[in-house]
């Protein structure tokens, strides 16, 4: 293959697909097995050239994949994939660094401990906490609570009902129990229903996924310090907000966290998977981790931050993000974050002056969430045929035993025109 | 930014990096913080061109990088990033795709179960294994030991006392004890030495990282079968190798594994990070990690592959197999991995003709370990000037308490003009 030739056409199929993605239907419209289905069963004997590849994922592998780039993408938490984040994968992938210990990349460890110390000074966080970049904030929740058991010898981690299912699936793992404490009336950790007896961590959420509600993490950091419990605070989304000064309301009592994770893939533009974990105990998560055998002992007096979770070998993935806040600026990032609130605001007062509609949490961030007056299983219906229709990607949840529709702001394509169709969607399928 | 013009540059540097990389010292010649020194300590307030990261990824970060993709990279187990594959990155990551459930993106979904079944047929695997990726060995043992520990409600994980640092850690995480067995003078578990009592798993190495030797597999799936313990194989390394009829000798018993796995990043010429795990018991992995929140659950019938591991968030790690699979074939495929052993013996033949030098292991597949005679501080010393000298980068290990060189040979850009040169380099310095 000529990497130029072939790299200048993979670069060209990847401008046009971001100049056209909003005309795509944003969930695939496939059924299970499709795709798989138009796919050769066995893999060619010869070389194949890589416009082949570049014709299939075109024709075949498109109309199977729901477009998280697009700017109607509004469920779970949308996310973006910046530009300068995309070239920045194909550098990475060009350097192909395995950074398990510091000599073997010594640029992606510096960088990485420099993101996240630039980020961390975007975010307003204190100064001198340790931070690292795991794949998701799933493997940083187990990295977290690993380290708690490892300091407490305690089994049981606290979180709410409405934490993320990371939060259990991380216990389990590490053979810890869960134990949920209710929530208030707007989906926050009830402090007083908080029993930490043997508890190794609490987990406090700040942006929960059903409604993006905020702990009270000062009264929960008070109850942990008490009683030696591992404060972990999950901002996983929520958390890029705080470049924002004015949305550091919710950041109330995360300096006394004994670690925090925030997805810079999920609202800082960066492309998966980029999960930011700080700690102020980087003792603990080493204590947990680190095993060096002879073959990778060496004289460096420099640290390895494959010490700090459950992954040996480790991609260049602060590049990315280093890219993204270069080429944005504390300010690009700044003017996106406020837009995709202002547009959540939009639509929630598009929500509001419709009669037989309902907002069903306060709004935080850039999270709606809402429904049509009627049962369960007509807004059940009404989420499939918006999903069906290709115009936008909505999701659900369920609030007080109610099913409820999620209209989540984050992808940085979404203009006010984009919101506004999509309530027209929404009302034209809810009345067919 | 223009995505065009800035894509364009960054592949351009893609291009030249890839055709100087062989010019480069292979080794970051660089002190532990040089690197972060060079870089300002706060992020910038305003945006910056994209140009100005390529140059500081030019000026700055290259001589801080230590190059994997250079074809004088003999540390650890030398890897390629093939071309194909790295192309893929750029288009993953303008995807952007999170394949937590089936719906959020089919098509990675399904490629990857497809890629893995491709690739099962590669290597001449058992029909009907599930196959899905994560995203080291690391992370794949934890899988697969986690499944173990839930299928049989035990707590001892056992080894040789060659495996992996990863087996211990992920034993370790896992809240199980790590029994070493000793292993045998060519570094092979002893079978005979085996204790099973409460044991969950017996993980077998196929390629040690020390040596690459062969644990015997066909003894140990017996004693496992008879004591109902989970048998994983880790063949990270040494599985690609079975692309090759002739090199399948190392394959047997593995068809009665219960998980096996194999690093596509390692020798399979795909850039990190993309660690594939295959299981026969695929029940058991989902009990040990599905956990679906309200918010997942829908309606569709098609599997999930975060149901098998510990992330949620997963990248469409499966594109740059597929083009690595295609573009390079199985001809190419095993044009590739026949060279790299046909280099390690060449070079162990240099070894073997020289006076005062020693091999020191059986070779297996493309890995030689070996030393000249003289004390282990010698031998340090001389792996400490071959690296200083920038031509190109060895690791050491010790066996029997000696410490010991290893050059490993993986990288798809290595001749037999490296080969001699690096062996000329290591007389030369060792003679200085």
């Amino acid at each position: 293959m000529s990497f130029r030739e072939d790299g200048a056409a993979a670069l060209e199929w990847a401008a046009q697909y971001l100049e056209r993605v909003g005309d795509l239907p944003v969930l695939a419209q496939v059924e299970p097995g499709e795709v798989r289905g138009r796919l050769p069963s066995s893999p060619p004997e010869q070389p194949e050239p890589f416009a082949a590849v570049l014709r299939d994922l075109d024709e075949i592998l498109l109309p199977g994949i729901t477009h998280w780039q697009s700017p109607r993408f509004f469920a779970y938490f949308a996310v973006s994939a910046g530009e300068p984040g995309i070239l920045a994968e194909l550098l990475a992938a060009t350097l192909n660094s395995v950074a398990f210990i510091w000599r073997t990349s010594p640029a992606s460890t510096e960088l990485e401990a420099l993101t996240l110390d630039w980020t961390a000074q975007l975010l307003g966080l204190p100064d001198g906490w340790h931070g690292h970049i795991e794949d998701t904030a799933s493997t940083s929740t187990i990295a977290a609570l690993a380290a708690a058991r490892e300091q407490t010898g305690r089994r049981v981690v606290v979180c709410s009902t409405e934490a993320h299912s990371s939060v259990e699936r991380a216990a389990r793992l590490l053979g810890l129990e869960t134990r949920h404490v209710p929530v208030d009336e707007e989906f926050r950790m009830r402090p007083e229903a908080v029993d930490l007896t043997d508890a190794a961590a609490l987990v406090a959420t700040i942006g929960t996924t059903s409604t993006a509600s905020v702990d009270p993490v000062p009264a929960l950091a008070d109850a942990c310090e008490a009683a030696g419990v591992w404060l972990h605070v999950d901002a996983a989304y929520a958390g890029s907000s705080w470049v924002c000064p004015e949305l550091r309301w919710s950041q109330a009592g995360v300096d006394r966290a004994d670690s925090l994770v925030v997805n810079a893939h999920k609202w800082l533009f960066t492309p998966m998977d980029c999960s930011l974990l700080w700690t102020r105990k980087p003792e603990a998560l080493r204590a947990a981790f680190s095993l060096v055998p002879e073959y990778l002992r060496t004289s460096d007096e420099a640290e390895s931050l494959s010490d700090y979770g459950p992954a040996l070998g480790r991609r260049f993935r602060s590049l990315k993000l280093w890219a993204v806040l270069r080429c944005y600026g504390r300010e690009g990032l700044q003017a996106r974050i406020r837009e995709a609130i202002r547009l959540a605001e939009v639509f929630e007062g598009l929500v509001r002056d419709e009669p037989g509609w309902e907002v069903c949490a306060p709004r935080a961030f850039s999270l709606v969430c809402f429904r049509r007056s009627g049962t369960d299983e007509e807004n059940e219906r009404l989420l499939s045929r918006v999903n069906q229709s290709g115009e936008l990607f909505i999701s659900h949840t369920r609030l007080g035993g109610r099913y409820v529709l999620r209209l989540a702001i984050g992808n940085e394509r979404t203009t006010e025109d984009d919101v506004r169709r999509a309530w027209d969607v929404i009302r034209r399928e809810s009345s067919s």
